[in-house]
């Protein structure tokens, strides 16, 4: 690590005269592409100003904090200090899409005392990167101040023009909306996004959006706004004044009404703004994860990546049920239907992964309580220990050792939060006894704590304990319906992944999700971290179980194939159902071969709404795979494959949309084909309207060199 | 047990002319004592009407319910069906005030449906006792209710006159108010009664009073209001209509407003109105008992009534501190002082209790977290396992178990009950390690889950499971600042005992109780189980610790000894220090002798905030322990002892006020004689100003006979 105490880079212009002139500060990315500007007002008030390679990104946008206790606003302030450094160092992440990462920025320490006699000390930290910039509130221990409660945040976007933004309603419960693109005067949440079939939500603004928020400006500069170490404090929404064209945040309140409860020494999250006039770089920017503490979990050998079936997707097509009583069904329809948590079934599960090197398999639906578990705000659903009488735990934990397969655990809370927290420790031993290593936890509903929200502090501190405590027992943790993530696997490495967004499983028995979804995620959702997205559907339509069904997957299959590389996560799913594998086992075989964690990432290309193409390098192997995606429009792309080591033959597998595929018309229409290729040869692709194409890329021996033709 | 079904005494009047008039159902209790008049209009509203030997008692008053989900007001009914039956069994508690209880009552059950369309039925249940009453709503299962919300309860009082009442401030959060005593119409709940040295309090009407609610009618009859199995649902307060007064049943809210979440089945508690013409009949009433259900705890050996000793006055007279650093007291004064928590200070607490026979120590203080507990709506506040480094549970646990004494823990969550439900089985997992069987908890403070208060569902089903588990883990409990009881402790004989009113305490650093205080809690606080008062102080002036300090308890001495017979607990403190008992080791002999639970009491006189008189005799053995006390006034008093064995002599040892005691001027000056006395003597008592006395009737040896003198 290099760390390189340096002002260079740092200016502080001191405008004298007129007296009530803004004092400037100026400070640049190392490479000097970022470039940030503190106005300090006469009257105190502070802005900042960010620019990228010398263009406008962010106009003066105020800073502040108020408190309710005590009752003060913070938003004028004498500066105190100025401090800046360099820190330029490389760290290797447990998992993840590089096997390397650097850490490159430079940093200003503002720090400050309140104007208005509070004699509150604070710091705002800047951290500036090549690719945008991250800032946060610090509160160093002090007798002005030890316990306080947040009111509000006073930090403010402001933007330079009316952008194309791709955007979700603000809420404080939910993220599962579809996606809206349009300039951010169109902006307006008050429809909330198909949201009949989200059943917990909290609409409060019009104006409000969620971050991760992406947008273009009209002259091709990408901008994303997020958080980064979201610990122990409110999510951040943004509240848009359509007159200025400003972001304000918006914390997610309490029950009553408060924003978050502190204590000196403390420090909110950063607030982040990746930058770029590259798409794809905004993919590969890696300044949220940078922002995050290293690990604190002391031995991670345990933590694998790795692919999963489960006993699940048959739910959501109503091929079987959550209940024992055979009810409840993606769909919440009341046609009775077997149990799908039942062990013959769980075998059979058990036997397909054990067939084709799947790691685990998940099981939901397998404990007590489903038969009311949803929409009642009811406290005591679950105790997370009580098998169904037909799910044999025993027999199924020694069955699946037998094959070498892992099973998954699944923690449905119903959003009773406080009945999860009452059995934790319990249901993590009934685990450990029955050597799962993996949970599946879900939030689905309202809340209980009443009154709290899925994304207020008092949830965000329950995912922390969560990730903490399944960390002590040396549980991995996958999170549906929890906060949208801020980069805090770098943290908590067990933390493997979340839904946190709309799902692939609203396709099975809603509007769904539109053939840009998947498009959009990685510019938002994914930002954060990695999404439990479910792919690999092959049964699109879902008249395949019942004629009368319209519902279907929005893309075509070969596009659920490219999400194994476009999507990334250190768990993946498999997410249809064996026999529907079994029927297609050479389009499977994508599946099976695919990584699911990373020597390297490149972005072949990309444009948030529309396309990427992109291409990995499995961990610790000489193996490629390339995804690529769109949108409703049919595409046609020609990717070179230069990354390949030179003078290296590689087998491409190539898995593409069939000619006359369409995701509506003719969505399972797929080829697959098989070429030498080499570091100089180039692929040309078609994607099919809401297409994808997935290719392999694996050293060619010597007898496939010769048999196999070369691709032209 | 004895079970009759009948329908005499169970009269129907159909009052068929005019058509809009009442139908009338009554029904007597098993004496006919107690005559309750159900009025059914022809609006389909219902009314209950209760006399007593006669007399009008309980002017007619409505029933009913409302819901917010589904919105439905449940006031005006059709009575499809009226059953009756007569109970008459006997029990025996686990421990209590006698050794057996005798249920008598004549039930009455009206089901009902909605009137208005949503097709819900319901019952009401009352049982008519000779002492009083009590009815309660019950929801079977049936396919037109399942979850519901309850927006309201529209249970009413009507008050036949403007009763002398003595009567705390409702609230949401505290019962530690100081009493008053006015006539109905002079309720006024904002002033709070002393309330600014309690820490978690929510006004919400001036007309609002607590139950266990004591009223006195100017024709002598004795009212009492209350709930019996407070269990799922929230605390009733009663709001006074002062233009027909009547009281209106007010349900504690939740964080969202919201009063109780219920799942049909499922019923309230009882509403309980013990009705008398003589006080201290309703101080011997078991109808609040009564109305709970047998106990679900199935063995009971090991719970066994105690008296202790405890490090835990000396912080309230601030001579040492509950933290380690020395500035956690009573008074919250910041003065530097000893922690008191320390290994060699309570092997001095656990070498007294060694001595003089006193059965279990408590100490507070013994786990890290109070330097900063207090006031902040903190979360993480205490691990419960975690002892400062003084502390040496280890050790302590086999010193104190080497000499025969229990040490009691203690957990206060300082109302943080998120982070204490987290701990529950850890802490009390760490408990039988080292040998503890009993916690007195505590929640200071503002709850957290933010937004609940403390007599809210949420915590009535929190206390619960704290009974609950412990009693999985065979340990007692003692709550403190809890909801008020309701008699649970027959369901769950391990909840031992609770605080919840204004105890002791708040003697050694408030304006303190007033010299009636404790003449008032038995017809309140104590109707619905035992209080942990913690008397016993014999340094009554707190100017012994501190000469600048004013602070007093607002007794004598001798009557600290009486309240060891008019208190009742099981769960008994000798709550003054070590030191200050054996300064007096006389007066503390009747400490030492004074049994913890008893085969039978009597009142031998009494009046609410007057005086009371009662006679115990201990569980097992032929000795009686007579409590005697005063309010300001002082009081001359003559007990004769027919309860004794008929020719038996007894030594009355008599603790009495000195000729000049008084609470103010001289409360520590005390006589001690010995008489030998029989079933025929009558005792003259003179109580000081704020005095009392005890006496102790034990068995005379032949020698006893001999050497003491008869009293005469």
């Amino acid at each position: 690590m290099l760390i390189k105490k340096m002002l260079a880079g740092l200016l502080f212009l001191f405008l004298l005269q007129p007296a009530f002139a803004d004092e400037i500060i100026h400070v640049s990315s190392p490479g000097r592409i970022v470039q940030l500007d503190i106005h300090h007002r006469s009257s105190g008030e502070l802005l900042y100003e960010i620019a990228f390679k010398g263009k406008k990104a962010i106009a003066p946008s105020g800073l502040g904090l108020a408190f309710s206790s005590p009752a003060v606003k913070l938003s004028q302030f004498t500066i105190t200090g100025i401090d800046s450094l360099v820190t330029d160092e490389t760290w290797e992440p447990v998992w993840g899409e590089q096997r390397t990462i650097r850490n490159h920025y430079r940093q200003l320490v503002l720090s400050l005392k309140d104007r208005n006699g509070s004699g509150i000390r604070l710091r705002i930290v800047f951290r500036v990167f090549n690719d945008g910039l991250g800032f946060r509130y610090e509160f160093p221990a002090q007798d002005s101040l030890s316990h306080f409660i947040v009111a509000d945040e006073l930090s403010q976007f402001a933007m330079t023009g009316d952008h194309k933004a791709f955007w979700i309603p603000g809420d404080y419960d939910t993220n599962e909306y579809a996606y809206y693109t349009s300039p951010l005067s169109d902006i307006d949440a008050t429809g909330g996004g198909f949201a009949q079939e989200i059943h917990a939500k909290t609409f409060f603004d019009r104006n409000a959006v969620q971050t991760p928020l992406m947008m273009k400006t009209a002259d091709g500069l990408y901008i994303n706004i997020h958080e980064a170490a979201l610990l122990n404090y409110p999510a951040m929404n943004l509240v848009l004044d359509k007159q200025g064209l400003i972001f304000r945040a918006h914390l997610v309140p309490d029950a009553v009404g408060n924003k978050a409860y502190l204590q000196a020494p403390s420090h909110t999250p950063w607030r982040t703004i990746v930058l770029s006039d590259r798409a794809g770089d905004i993919l590969t920017s890696r300044l949220i994860l940078n922002l995050n503490d290293p690990s604190v979990v002391p031995e991670t050998s345990w933590i694998r990546p790795r692919k999963f079936v489960g006993v699940w997707w048959e739910m959501h097509v109503g091929k079987s049920s959550w209940d024992y009583s055979g009810s409840q069904v993606g769909s919440q329809q009341a046609t009775r239907v077997p149990h799908g948590a039942n062990t013959a079934n769980v075998k059979r599960y058990i036997d397909f992964a054990a067939r084709n090197g799947i790691d685990a398999v998940l099981v939901e639906g397998w404990n007590t309580g489903w038969e009311d578990w949803f929409g009642q705000w009811k406290e005591d659903v679950f105790d997370f220990v009580t098998p169904y009488p037909d799910f044999n735990v025993q027999e199924l934990s020694a069955y699946a050792k037998a094959k070498g397969i892992k099973l998954v655990m699944h923690h449905e809370t119903s959003g009773s939060v406080t009945n999860y927290e009452r059995w934790m420790d319990t249901a993590y031993r009934f685990m450990k006894q029955y050597g799962y290593d993996a949970v599946k936890t879900g939030y689905v509903g309202r809340i209980i704590p009443r009154g709290e929200h899925h994304d207020g502090q008092w949830m965000i501190r329950h995912f922390e304990r969560v990730a903490k405590k399944t960390a002590d027992y040396h549980i991995m943790v996958d999170m549906h319906e929890s906060v949208r993530l801020t980069g805090l696997h770098r943290t908590y490495p067990n933390w493997i992944a979340s839904e946190a967004a709309r799902g692939n499983e609203f396709n099975a028995w809603s509007k769904g999700n539109a053939p840009d979804h998947e498009t959009i995620l990685p510019f938002t959702r994914l930002m954060g971290g990695p999404m439990d997205y479910t792919p690999g559907i092959f049964k699109i339509k879902m008249s395949h179980y019942d004629p009368a069904r319209k519902e279907q997957v929005h893309t075509t299959l070969a596009k659920q194939l490219a999400l194994y590389v476009t999507m990334y996560s250190p768990l993946q799913m498999a997410a249809d159902l064996p026999e529907n594998y079994e029927a297609r086992p050479d389009a499977f075989q994508f599946i099976k071969d695919v990584a699911v964690d990373w020597d390297d990432t490149r972005v072949l290309d990309a444009e948030p709404g529309d396309y990427i193409i992109m291409a990995r390098k499995a961990k610790g192997e000489d193996k490629w795979f390339i995804g690529a995606i769109t949108d409703e429009q049919a595409r046609n792309f020609t990717s070179s494959l230069t990354f390949l080591d030179v003078g290296k033959k590689y087998v491409a597998t190539i898995y593409r949309d069939g000619d006359k595929a369409d995701w509506s018309l003719d969505p399972e229409s797929y080829v697959i084909e098989k070429f030498i290729v080499d570091q100089r040869s180039s692929l040309k692709l078609r994607l099919a309207p809401g297409g994808g194409a997935a290719i392999s890329l694996i050293p060619a021996t010597a007898a496939e060199a010769k048999s196999i033709k070369k691709y032209k």
